[in-house]
């Protein structure tokens, strides 16, 4: 028997305890669903990484669905309601379980729209894809972008992709991402010499020296963002120099620190900032850079119409567009899509112990998606 | 037989693995010494520590000699010359063992003075004592501080108190230390507000926080120094910040830092600047003082003088007084001794790997001591 209610096929996924890249049955799941209902499945798997592509409909205009199945660990179950993370809770309205924000009831909310929209459409009006990775909370290098490479290779190019990431705010529905910030990491070593603290004159404290160049970089406004984006954001993580002891001057201090940058700003131009300060205040150093999301921005034309109108619709609100926060697929995603926007669930528990979302929340998310598709292919 | 020579008292010293706390031996050998040349005895132990408080002669004038037989750990056997730390290795003019230099070498070199001299010299014309302990190296709480506060309360008083630290920088008898710099300790937490990086507007992060103060604090000149000692100095030693994951930023920032200051300020005035420019910054922290050390000078008059001269003759160069290096039991003696100096071998192997010093470095030390003990007493 196919189920059809999102409560219910969530309650499937978070039976299946999916920890990244172990998709645990979660991606069977979805794969039986859409051959029941007539679509045609591709695995993209990669390494440990299982990698779903499915199409439904055999339209001209392709609308995706991308959205990952692994979630994080649960933390000691002790601290869950009930002691079973992997057991959707319900309490009164609320839905409770590893994974029921970030993604599970994104993707159950999806599923239970498609199986809806498909009932009435005739499959030669739509193409609508699910793109589904079992590795996006994890290093993401076996997962969505494996997809991405297929399509190209196969010349696809999506006309609207929609990520199911809890994107909501305060509100369901308050909140669509309309594109990413990009995400630079820098690994910093700066050198001085070690040696006993009663004799400084004999040592080089990286410390010392390191101070004045780090301060500068933390006191640096680096754009002031613009219509769609906050400033670019630079924050170190770690800092760390010392032996343990009190009474020598360590070798080395090491750092690192990560920008989160806008579009008025590119990698190279990051990096070339930052290490003409470090050579500004002669610096022996070793830096290491790691580029792991450029930003994007989406058109901002039919698919942020479509789904703006669908959430005022069910939710009685406008939501804003907005570009902040951590990164996610659709760095990858944005490179096959005309437009790609993201729209989810109410973020404030992801991650967390007794991760939560409310069956009206669900429900109007499920409402939303469908209207999507019937404004997307129909409208 | 009492042994004379100092090449020889050293090799019994070194036989003896004397880590601190452990005397091994050497302070029972060294009471065997004294009783033999007809000295009191007395023990001023305290918990693991053996402290040793010996007098020979009954003159008035009291000339004393401090040190201590603890020893640091030797490291690795292998590593050494015969794989023998703890026994005197003799390789031409080199002596290598542990402790050779830091500093049974001066133990040794001051016993040979002593026995010389007192086979000369009438009992009643002079008063030395012996102020000996076995924790130097390690936290200094019971040793030779609790002699001191013996001395306080017999109510004697130290005309002249040599202590035989390794201060020899160049050449054997370049340096007299007539001082010591003070150290005083802070360990400091800057507190912030950890989360995610992606959200640095939820978060307060402790190192930029924190930055511009240690900047200021590091770019402080202190002072200048005085005619006897060089500029206070600041140094970080630990500075730690982040959960060694790239993503967070930390809730705190931990770090300790040592000043080595002299005698134009006090801890007071250092402890009152540092915090007013922590508060200055409007920074949420604690701080923990720890004082370890007051800065000391003695007066420099006969002593300085005797001790110059006795070099002059037996090395043929002129000594520099110095104030600098590390804190010495200088910083407890100097509350009963009216004028006290340091004068020792060459430090450039203490604590290492084969420390060693040479024969005629202990040779010179021995007819140095004897010299200052003529002089003091019949000059
Ligand atoms: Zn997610
Ligand atoms: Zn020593």
């Amino acid at each position: 028997m196919l189920l059809t209610d999102p409560v219910a096929i969530l309650a499937e996924l978070i039976k299946m305890p999916s920890v990244t890249p172990n998709q645990a049955g979660t991606i069977d799941y979805i794969e039986e669903i859409i051959q029941k209902i007539g679509g045609d499945i591709k695995r993209v798997d990669s390494n440990d990484t299982t990698n779903l592509l499915a199409t439904i409909g055999t339209g001209k205009k392709i609308l995706a669905f991308a959205g990952h199945v692994d979630v994080v660990p649960s933390g000691s179950h002790d601290k869950w309601l009930n002691g079973s993370p992997f057991e959707l809770q319900r309490h009164n309205d609320e839905l409770i379980g590893r994974g029921v924000v970030d993604m599970k009831g994104a993707i159950a909310a999806f599923l239970s729209a498609l199986i809806e929209f498909n009932n009435k459409a005739a499959p030669e009006d739509y193409q609508i894809m699910l793109i589904i990775t079992s590795d996006e909370e994890g290093p993401a290098t076996d997962g969505t972008i494996k997809i991405v490479k297929k399509l190209q290779q196969e010349k696809v190019q999506l006309d609207y992709c929609i990520i199911g990431e809890p994107t909501s705010s305060k509100v369901f529905g308050d909140t669509i991402k309309v594109g990413r910030r990009g995400s630079l990491t820098g690994e910093l070593t700066i050198f001085g010499k070690q040696g006993h603290i009663a004799y400084p004159d004999l040592c080089i404290n990286p410390i010392h020296k390191s101070l004045a160049a780090l301060n500068e970089l933390v006191q640096i406004k680096w754009d002031e963002g613009n219509q769609h984006f906050p400033p670019t954001s630079l924050q170190f993580a770690n800092l760390n120099a010392g032996l343990g002891v009190t009474n020598v001057i360590p070798g080395q201090l090491t750092t690192n620190f990560n920008f989160r940058y806008n579009t008025v700003h590119n990698s190279d131009s990051l990096i070339k900032q930052t290490e003409s300060i470090l050579n500004k205040y002669q610096l022996q150093y070793t830096i290491n850079w790691k580029h792991s999301a450029k930003p994007f921005l989406t058109k901002v034309a039919g698919l942020v119409d479509i789904a703006t109108e669908a959430i005022r619709e069910v939710c009685k609100i406008t939501p804003e567009l907005k570009t902040d926060g951590g990164t996610s697929d659709g760095r990858f995603l944005i490179d096959v899509s005309n437009e790609l926007i993201e729209i989810g669930l109410l973020n404030a528990t992801a991650h967390q112990i007794n991760e939560t979302t409310t069956v009206s929340d669900l429900t109007q998310l499920t409402a939303v998606y469908n209207s999507i598709l019937h404004k997307a292919f129909y409208g």
